[in-house]
């Protein structure tokens, strides 16, 4: 039987327009990835008769009402009150919830332990439900069943309605899909979104099972395959052929199946191979670094590095000769190759990426235009150098050059070309 | 009157969550300017009959039902078919429109002026309806009136949803409303969502026009008061006593009122007071050079800074003592301070601030425990350190980290204690 869900978000911030419903946007796809079909997202306030009439509505026309948000002690655990009353529950105490707020809090305060009073409102939960622990802030979540509609119930913030969705609910949703859905995923870097597009269109909309769809991030690509059957072998054994010919067809673009990011591919590789890694960052900023520290156990190859803002502290800290600066200016491919190198002599690494270009809004003080990115790759071999020309935000343009780098990085580890 | 309006966003991408419901944020945002309550936003597929039951639902709660998406040849202008026939209209071919829509092609193609012919499926329009021109795009949308129910069309794509709001809708909606919404955000950092809140919930509930509404970040809390009256000025004569009593309560915690986050009111106290400033990382590996440089501007004031990931790298590159770190570790007050004077005297900055921490998953290898940082500020004067137990994800504890290094710098900065 086919499932459909719906997606309630409860807070006044979003019909203010404080933020996005991005919750929704992350569960649509976890729930298309599930084969679970969604119709309809509904957004309402802090307001328990509001709330009541979306749920009433939602009932009418879904058989799982998935709410986030309104969990909190600051708005009285409206989403919970609401929702059990809807479907004729109480709320009871939950002893175990109780006690892991307490350790949270512990943990924030060690030396007192001091919990508000009114988070131990947030141990209330509707009777018979199956609690959701939430291992990333503290107001658990909880799933129950009345009247042949699964309700779940997640927090707002979207740092922990994700991993609350994937680790709580997905087990808990399990037995309502009928055979299994699979999903590779084939990330491609160096192609625009519409290039992949206009390159696999027919193809596309050809395929039922599997099915193939493109999902762009700045400058990158994600291809999913998504096949369902029976089993997972059969799921998988459909996904093969396809994604075989994807990674024939895109060669050397493909960074990695089922990778989450680029950075993590590189951390997998420099971790793998044993080889240590730095940075010099000038228009990025830091954000090379960043990303790669984003991830659990970077610290075993990514040394650190530089961040070089200002020409003197390229000249300073990482020895790019002062004539070098003055003669090409410090957006130049050979001040990117020397900021590499120079990154790699100070911290001793095996491998540097230096990033330095024009991240905007502004031209620099050359009149090099904005967009303009050199970023470097410093190897016991010798350097490579990279000319992008990036388009769009600052934000972008940034995130792109970061890819850059990090695309040499693993180029060269996988001994492909430059 | 006051008035009610709904938002319905039409699309297939936003259900799969391709994309988030951004047009919705805009729109609310620029209601609630107008003085206009959104009680729902509801998101539905490219689908006439979910629609037409969308827009039934909307009838009935609200007076003004604003669309966005749909409008374009590639979805056979579903939403205008679909709410001419729900309020019983025709679509009559709009003679201007389709002059309109071929002038852009002019623009776009300028030897040709080719257009694909199913564009002029765009020019039919609801009969009796006030035409949007598109000049940022080639749907056009409009307004109509029926039932007592204001209906506004506008097309999907955020860049040209939003100016044809601005510059098309609010003057059609001018005549329904009744005095301007005008709101403050006091932002604090230092004290929890739930302990603001048990500061102020009895006040927030007693209190109807201005209202005040806590909302959370990692590690901060906004206060937004918002009042609404006949015209702005009267508005902001309403907020001004509640801001001032925030600010009395709530002291040196509050680092800004309207500012967009911490590290923009440090760049902006760096510029004015000619201050430069750079940053020695260890445990967020890069995050606050990051999050300065992501504003225009941070290269005045801002010279750059060092990752030190690797304890090597703060004793070769930061000169933080060995003896130091074989005595006291790498986490650790001492070294936290070392770092900030490293990084200060290596880049001749006028301010540095360092953090040093275990942002987990696992414990350092002295057992320090997941959550532990130190953020130091060196200064002319000397160098202070802040121990910090941060708690929750690798990313929150990070985030919460580079919180406090810019805290002390914009206390510093400010005159405050730290």
């Amino acid at each position: 039987m086919a499932h459909i869900a719906e997606l309630i978000a409860v807070g006044t911030e979003l019909l203010l327009g404080s933020i996005a419903n991005t919750d929704a946007q992350i569960l649509s796809r976890e729930l298309s990835a599930l084969g679970i079909t969604v119709y309809y997202h509904t957004v309402v306030g802090d307001n328990p008769e509001r709330l009541r009439r979306a749920v009433e509505v939602a009932k009418e026309r879904a058989d799982i009402i998935i709410t986030t948000g309104g969990l909190g002690p600051t708005c009285d655990d409206l989403t919970k009150s609401v929702l059990a009353q809807c479907f004729g529950k109480e709320l009871v105490f939950n002893q175990e919830a109780a006690k892991r707020m307490a350790a949270y809090f512990w943990r924030l305060h060690p030396d007192t332990g001091e919990m508000p009073e009114n988070n131990y409102q947030q141990a209330w939960l509707p009777e018979g439900c199956v609690p959701f622990q939430n291992d990333w802030g503290t107001a658990p979540g909880c799933g129950f069943e009345a009247g042949g509609v699964r309700v779940i119930m997640l927090p707002g913030p979207p740092s922990e309605c994700a991993p609350m969705f994937r680790h709580r609910a997905v087990p808990y949703l399990q037995d309502l899909t009928d055979g299994v859905i699979v999903s590779r995923s084939v990330r491609i870097f160096g192609l625009g979104e519409s290039e992949v597009e206009s390159l696999l269109r027919e193809q596309m909309n050809a395929m039922e099972n599997p099915t193939l769809a493109p999902y762009a991030k700045e400058g990158e690509v994600e291809l999913r395959i998504t096949a369902k059957a029976g089993d997972e072998d059969s799921a998988r054994a459909l996904i093969a052929p396809v994604e075989q010919q994807l990674l024939e067809r895109f060669g050397e673009l493909v960074y990695g199946v089922d990778e989450p990011s680029l950075e993590a591919v590189c951390l997998r590789l420099l971790r793998e191979k044993g080889v240590t890694l730095s940075a010099a960052e000038s228009c990025t900023g830091g954000l090379i670094a960043k990303r790669i520290t984003d991830l659990p156990g970077a610290s075993a190859v990514f040394k650190g590095g530089v961040v070089s803002y200002w020409s003197e502290v390229k000249h300073n800290v990482l020895n790019v000769p002062q004539p070098l600066l003055d003669r090409c200016g410090a957006v130049s491919q050979p001040v990117a190759g020397a900021m590499a190198q120079g990154v790699r002599t100070l911290t001793g690494s095996d491998l540097a990426v230096a990033v330095t270009g024009v991240a905007g809004p502004e031209p620099d003080d050359r009149d090099n235009p904005v967009g303009l990115v050199f970023a470097a790759l410093s190897t016991p071999e010798g350097t490579y150098v990279r000319e992008i020309y990036g388009a769009g935000s600052r934000e972008r343009i940034r995130q792109v050059a970061a890819n850059h780098a990090l695309d040499l990085v693993r180029r060269y580890l996988t001994g492909l070309p430059f």
